[in-house]
């Protein structure tokens, strides 16, 4: 087992009970030994559901299977399982995938339609999907309002803390409960979706609401997050909504009633990506890369990344060296719209250069002390419009090579 | 200083003199102590050139002045220090190369617009122009066609080997001869130029004629290499031809006389810029990857530094891992047309997967056995179209890390 993650938040939270959803987890031996690698969640009749996946051209057999029963609008259950992605395995992989969905709708007695499935860990090699399948009475039987902590432990791979985020919000009048668990710690750069993310609600609200909030709020949290520009196969990022709080009925993502939910949902989908960021592999310190003043968002989003995916700014982080001229290399490698000499470049707040070039009298000290510490905050602004964009990254340190140098063995 | 690359050719060329070329070089405390970094090029009265330069955005005041420089079409010198990139270093770096140029004119009576200028190092600090000048005086006095290995090594940053290559070509029946020298080891991926990089011959090359073979030369050369993904300020790449060869004239690039040339051209440049990828900061294996069955030469480039370039590529094949699953996720990452079920990869000539999964019976042992080797094939056909690309890239070790987490200090 990796130590523990110095950049993991001091306090693991404890995800209250939501009305329609159960939970439970199994030691299926799927690649890990002595610890639980398959995740049962349940939810009650008419719960609908939103997703967002992975844009890899080579996405896993069961991105394929969620995009398709994503149509139906409706979920009763997601199975999950770490230690093998079931990515690019050809028939059996798609055949891993109709047996275990079959499996799942038979056993909690709804359509295959409505289980999704995500699987994490190595690709290309067949899923064992009997060891599995073995354990699904086992999954059923325990199930469980309080399952949450243990399904959030159940879904990691190589992270070294589980990932979970409870808001509460008020619709109408009537309190709502999101909670949800992610995991994630290499293969991070979903730039257009996520790794394993898990979001459910007792709220009740229309499927194409759901997607138009989660897609919303997505672009500004896991999109906006890397450990090392490596965009997986499987990213998943699946909100179910039981519709079990007794609220006004919502008709559209902008309704006024959904102003707190909104914000909450969108403010518990940044501390999981943020959560994930924290536990990038081998990681000892955070990076908040704001850019500001670009032709548009997403050009700023490009320059951020390009920055935030840099070996040499992240090499230079995990040095605490304030080597401020490979974030100017990253800003002119981004391909996107910049005028050197209107750059404007600072660290934990303190301008070091404006105008292309230092400024004058510059003094290292502060930025050289802020650079020691576990979260770095870099601030370009390209005064070239009001593009802005922030990204969550972290250092590229011994960590990582020594993790990915041996993943399989 | 660092051990020599393991991956560093077992015999560094000897360069034989150029007629009409002088070079030397010389310790100016600019950065390093103790080891010569300052290096002038002297070339005949009417030697053309060519060149191409980084497309960073922000590109160093020493790229700026060879832009301008080279619309006069012809070189008489070339001043190069290490240790100070001189790049975002605004007017006082504008300055700095004004002064230098009109410094080397003075002393060799030619035109400052005959004068091109490269700088290497950190970013952002201004270059101690007066260190650099004030070994001119030597520089001139100890200029010598037999320079060429002198000037290899005092170009040099983090390189761990000087990086030389020599050629001969016949132009209607007259032998010439091709040197270069190159640079490089950090901040690698001159997707557009390269790191810094000087090639003459005594070949009587209209400058037209010479920019049109160079261009087409670095297209599978220098822009087919990548360490770190990271593209430089400073990326410069000059080829002169001093014309004291006496052959037939020769009009184009298309030129028969110039049948051996262009592939003896190639061919170095090649050479140079896989010396760079060998010396890629930490390296222990060269990769090669080819893409082939893409829907365009440039697709299949774009997915082969996507290879080239995945952190998790680069760490599984450190740690000799026959991770493949990480070249598919780098595929299916790249943003290029590509289909899972038409993929083929092979390693060492061993083919691993096809039609979208692992070959039936795999024996991961020849596999394995090659990845422990220094010279790492990776092999992806796409099954799409002629599209076809060879990018070099090396792996990512802890020596990476240990390098450019401090490289200031």
């Amino acid at each position: 087992m990796l130590d523990r993650s110095p950049l993991a938040p001091a306090q693991t939270p404890t995800l209250p009970p939501i009305a329609g959803v159960r939970l439970s987890a199994a030691a299926c031996e799927i690649r890990y030994k002595g610890r639980k690698d398959a995740t049962l969640i349940e939810f009650a009749p008419g719960s609908t559901v939103a997703g967002v996946f992975t844009r890899s051209l080579a996405p896993s057999a069961p991105v394929d299977l969620c995009r398709k029963h994503l149509k139906g609008k409706t979920a009763r259950a997601i199975l999950v399982n770490s230690g093998n992605a079931n990515a690019f395995t050809g028939k059996l992989g798609k055949a891993a995938c109709d047996r275990s969905a079959k499996a799942v709708a038979e056993t909690l007695g709804c359509k295959i339609g409505e289980v999704f499935l995500a699987s994490t860990g190595v690709i290309g090699e067949p899923l064992p999907v009997e060891k599995l399948l073995a354990g699904l009475d086992g999954l059923h039987r325990n199930l469980s309002g309080g399952g949450w902590a243990d399904a959030g432990a159940a879904i990691m791979t190589t992270d070294t803390f589980p990932k979970l985020a409870t808001r509460q919000a008020r619709i109408g009048g009537v309190t709502v409960t999101i909670n949800g668990i992610a995991k994630g710690s290499g293969m991070i750069q979903p730039d257009m979706a996520t790794m394993l993310a898990f979001v459910a609600t007792d709220a009740k609200i229309p499927a194409p609401v759901l997607q138009k909030l989660l897609s919303t709020g997505n672009e500004r949290s896991f999109n906006c997050i890397t450990v090392d520009g490596d965009t997986s196969t499987s990213d998943t990022l699946l909100l179910v909504a039981t519709g079990q709080a007794k609220h006004a009925a919502v008709k559209s993502a902008a309704d006024a009633h959904l102003k707190t939910f909104r914000k909450a949902l969108d403010d518990l989908l940044v501390d999981l990506a943020v959560q994930v960021a924290r536990d990038g592999e081998g990681a000892t310190r955070l990076m908040t890369i704001d850019v500001t003043g670009a032709v548009s968002d997403k050009s700023a989003h490009r320059i951020a990344l390009a920055i935030g995916n840099s070996p040499l700014v992240k090499t230079a982080v995990a040095g605490a060296d304030a080597n401020w001229g490979r974030i100017v290399m990253a800003v002119g490698k981004a391909g996107e719209k910049a005028e050197r000499d209107k750059l404007k470049i600072s660290i934990g707040g303190t301008t070091v250069a404006a105008k292309g070039q230092r400024v004058a009298g510059y003094d290292e000290a502060p930025v050289a002390a802020h650079m020691k510490g576990r979260e770095i905050a870099i601030a370009v602004d390209l005064g070239l419009g009001r593009g802005e964009a922030r990204v969550w990254s972290c250092d590229l340190t011994h960590g990582y090579i020594a993790i990915n140098g041996d993943y399989r063995s």
